[in-house]
């Protein structure tokens, strides 16, 4: 297994989205989406200001942001000068699709990620993920629904909880094992890391 | 030129100082070496706590620095529990050498790293820079006079002031003709951007 934790709002997560079920494969190991919320974790339990709020770092990542969209030939469509997104909906459908619908959960997610980051469209509310490109085993209408429910919202609440547990703070994160790697980064050692526990 | 942005208290600057002259060579660039203060960058300008205080993240730092000493075969001779060491006198006794012998800096960047990180030693006072293996040219008395000296001190101030004002702020950092990259693991990507401009 490995684990994928990344928070929708993450540009680095979206990055490391498009590469880690082909790294899964290439070890072949099974994948776990794991949404999380840097919101919980970065400013109320590490008691840190959003990156992009940062002084002098902000200005770095939006750079650094764009540089490597570039290298990696990932379009960015929405504006870097902008706050970031909010992550809440399209994670609380993520939990509840993983639990329901768990085939369909690696097409949300990059459907997900592509409306956010490539098309620059904010899902700040349950209706937005209408027009999200999903799965064909997931009615739109059914995800609207989910999205808005209690059920999902508890879902996540969870999953939060238990991913802080797990020491888990920054996106994307992988778990292997037990071993944690933080950053898109991280992705060559983490198939290091694989290649030597064959 | 490259611009090499590192604090002695990094433990990512004491790696990056065992590649980044291989580096320069390679693409035919002489090398600047940058001494900065992190407890200035981080905690005044950006207002943030310092990495290994911080929840979360101190523990996975600790995790992911001694992982990436093993990957590179470099020896960590330091408790990462304990706070990081103080860096404020080998950085002032750096912008004087800086000064007055230049070709002794990166003989000097290398000792002070070599004690501080592979022998854990702590270098508080200017007397404790008589213990290290200095370059032929560099008599350790001078170094000891020039370290406690109101001319080091002043060079160290103006340093951290204009590399704040260049937007650096976290170590090690490399600047190309006016291209920031932040952090060890970007120095792949240092090397593809020098490529790429030959």
């Amino acid at each position: 297994m490995i684990e994928f934790h990344f928070d929708f709002l993450s540009p680095y997560g979206y990055f490391a989205s498009r590469f880690v079920e082909s790294l899964a494969e290439k070890h072949g190991r099974q994948l776990d989406w794991r949404p999380m919320l840097l919101g919980v974790s970065v400013m109320k339990v590490m008691g840190l200001k959003p990156l992009t709020a940062t002084p002098l770092k902000g200005d770095y990542v939006r750079l650094d942001v764009a540089r490597t969209a570039r290298r990696l030939g990932l379009g960015i469509g929405r504006d870097l000068n902008k706050p970031p997104p909010s992550s809440l909906v399209p994670a609380r459908a993520l939990c509840w699709v993983k639990k329901n619908r768990p085939q369909a959960s690696a097409g949300l997610v990059h459907s997900v990620y592509a409306a956010m980051w490539r098309e620059g469209k904010d899902l700040n509310a349950p209706t937005d993920l209408t027009g999200l490109a999903l799965p064909p085993d997931l009615p739109v209408d059914e995800l609207v629904g989910a999205a808005a429910s209690t059920e999902a919202a508890e879902l996540l609440r969870q999953e939060v909880a238990r991913s802080l547990g797990e020491g888990v703070f920054g996106s994307p994160t992988f778990v292997v094992d037990g071993e944690p790697f933080w950053g898109f980064d991280r992705m060559a050692h983490v198939d290091e890391w694989l290649s030597e526990r064959r």
